[in-house]
């Protein structure tokens, strides 16, 4: 198994007519310098990113991730991404990602500083083990977002839909959460509606019915959730996308966060009350979640 | 003159007795590959930085940047910076810039993913040239930040007074001003008070008196503009820390974004309407802040 692979991609624009972008790709030393100190990326956060699933070489969704590649660079004013580029880079890493899980990470930076175009790389490497974290769930906390829930739609310079590489509150929401004692975080808003997870979509059952928030700006569409509430469909399962009230979380009878490589992580409380853990159901959803999917 | 300069620094803790902290430097040329794929400021923004203006080689207000790193570091939970270390840094990095006006950059960074340190690094390079905005000034446009003026007491975990190398909306914000047609943008609250620019602090005169927002955690504390207020009390004029209203601003009868690189840029028009340019206070104003200050 290699361990760790990363390529630089020389980004190509959406109308290059070209079929087989290998020559556009330098593989490096994932451990090695590789980026220059002018990076925007390193220097301002300055771009967007995606993280992608991998099973067994198997790279997960990709179309879902390539799509939400494209809406992010729309709302940072990056330059379009090549799609066909990006999917062929995507495939390349998975192919050099050994049995098990994995995890490569998408990466299109504005570029070095007064530069004349955007930098670009993949990187993939061995996921995390997160078997027992998918059994035995996660506390979490809601923490407060500092935005109402109409903010996303009328400052749409706060890049709320996008997936920038700007996730230092992210990080630290992660941070204040374990220092309360949990292990992940929700944010909310605070006219009492939830967003997100810092870096997973939150899926809740209230009355049989699967929920999660509208993705209306505020929050990312989730490439996992999405999946799952495709699964959840096949399965006769209802569900639903609307706002969750802060208050609703406590009442849920089961809650899930669900992310491209953690999967889906039942919730076993939130803000100190009990919910209540669906293991069986759990284990199905993770068995399809594990499963290759395009 | 050596157009760009950059140091890789090995980290020093703060009870490091060192006085000479050479060996923990390694020059690195600025234009090539110096950092790793890994790093997490390129993948997350996590991590703080400065930028430090520098006169005919110069380094200006070393110490009050150094505060402010130590400071952004407390607030995001990083190692706590020897700033005996990073002064060296500096005064090694302004001895590169030739005459005129340079920029010195102080970055650090949590680290390489999963990595045991943080990474820090110091650029220097030619500045703008801002000779004629000092003069002729800018026109700015407010934006929402999406916060009311007590998110930043109340939720620390959104980092409002760390220099954060998350700047991907400080850098949406600009480009939205001049989507308007602006030059810069001023960021205000929900409740109608003024936070400060995307990457300079605001200073308007009202009734013959300086003010400037009160740093409560919202804002960082500029240096220039703190040098700014120590240079006219000197003069005697009255200066004042309080709340700005954006409603005020409509109202001053003058107005500076004041920043470490670009100095004291003149106001002229907020929103629309216009702000007297005071001319000849301007040139003193920025004669001083291009005087070497330490």
């Amino acid at each position: 198994m290699v361990s760790r692979y990363a390529l630089i991609i020389d980004p190509a624009t959406p109308d290059d007519p070209r079929t087989d972008f290998t020559s556009t790709f330098s593989e490096v030393d994932a451990t090695a310098p590789a980026l220059s100190v002018g990076e925007l990326s390193t220097q301002r956060g300055d771009g967007i990113f995606e993280s992608v699933g991998v099973i067994d070489g198997h790279a997960q969704e990709v179309q879902a991730h390539l799509d939400r590649l494209a809406h992010s660079a729309e709302i940072c004013d990056l330059p379009a991404p090549n799609l066909e580029q990006w999917r062929a880079a995507t495939v390349l890493a998975a192919a050099h990602c050994g049995p098990g899980e994995s995890v490569i990470k998408l990466i299109l930076s504005r570029g070095v500083d007064h530069g004349p175009a955007p930098t670009a790389w993949i990187t993939a490497n061995p996921a995390p083990d997160f078997a027992g974290v998918r059994v035995r769930g996660v506390r979490v906390v809601t923490l407060d977002r500092g935005y109402d829930s109409a903010v996303p739609a009328r400052a749409p310079w706060l890049l709320l839909g996008a997936k920038t590489l700007s996730y230092a509150v992210n990080m630290a929401a992660i941070r204040e959460a374990k220092r309360r004692g949990a292990d992940d975080a929700i944010f909310v808003s605070t006219d009492g509606i939830v967003f997100e997870a810092p870096t997973a979509s939150l899926i809740v059952r209230i009355n049989d019915v699967y929920v999660t928030p509208a993705p209306t700006g505020g929050i990312l569409q989730g490439t996992t959730q999405l999946s799952a509430f495709s699964w959840m469909q096949a399965q006769g399962l209802t569900t639903e996308y609307r706002d969750v009230l802060t208050d609703e979380l406590h009442r849920a009878d089961a809650a899930w966060l669900v992310s491209s490589v953690r999967l889906a992580a039942p919730i076993t409380e939130i803000d100190g009350t009990t919910i209540p853990l669906d293991a069986e159901f759990t284990a199905r959803l993770n068995e399809y979640l594990l499963s290759p999917r395009d």
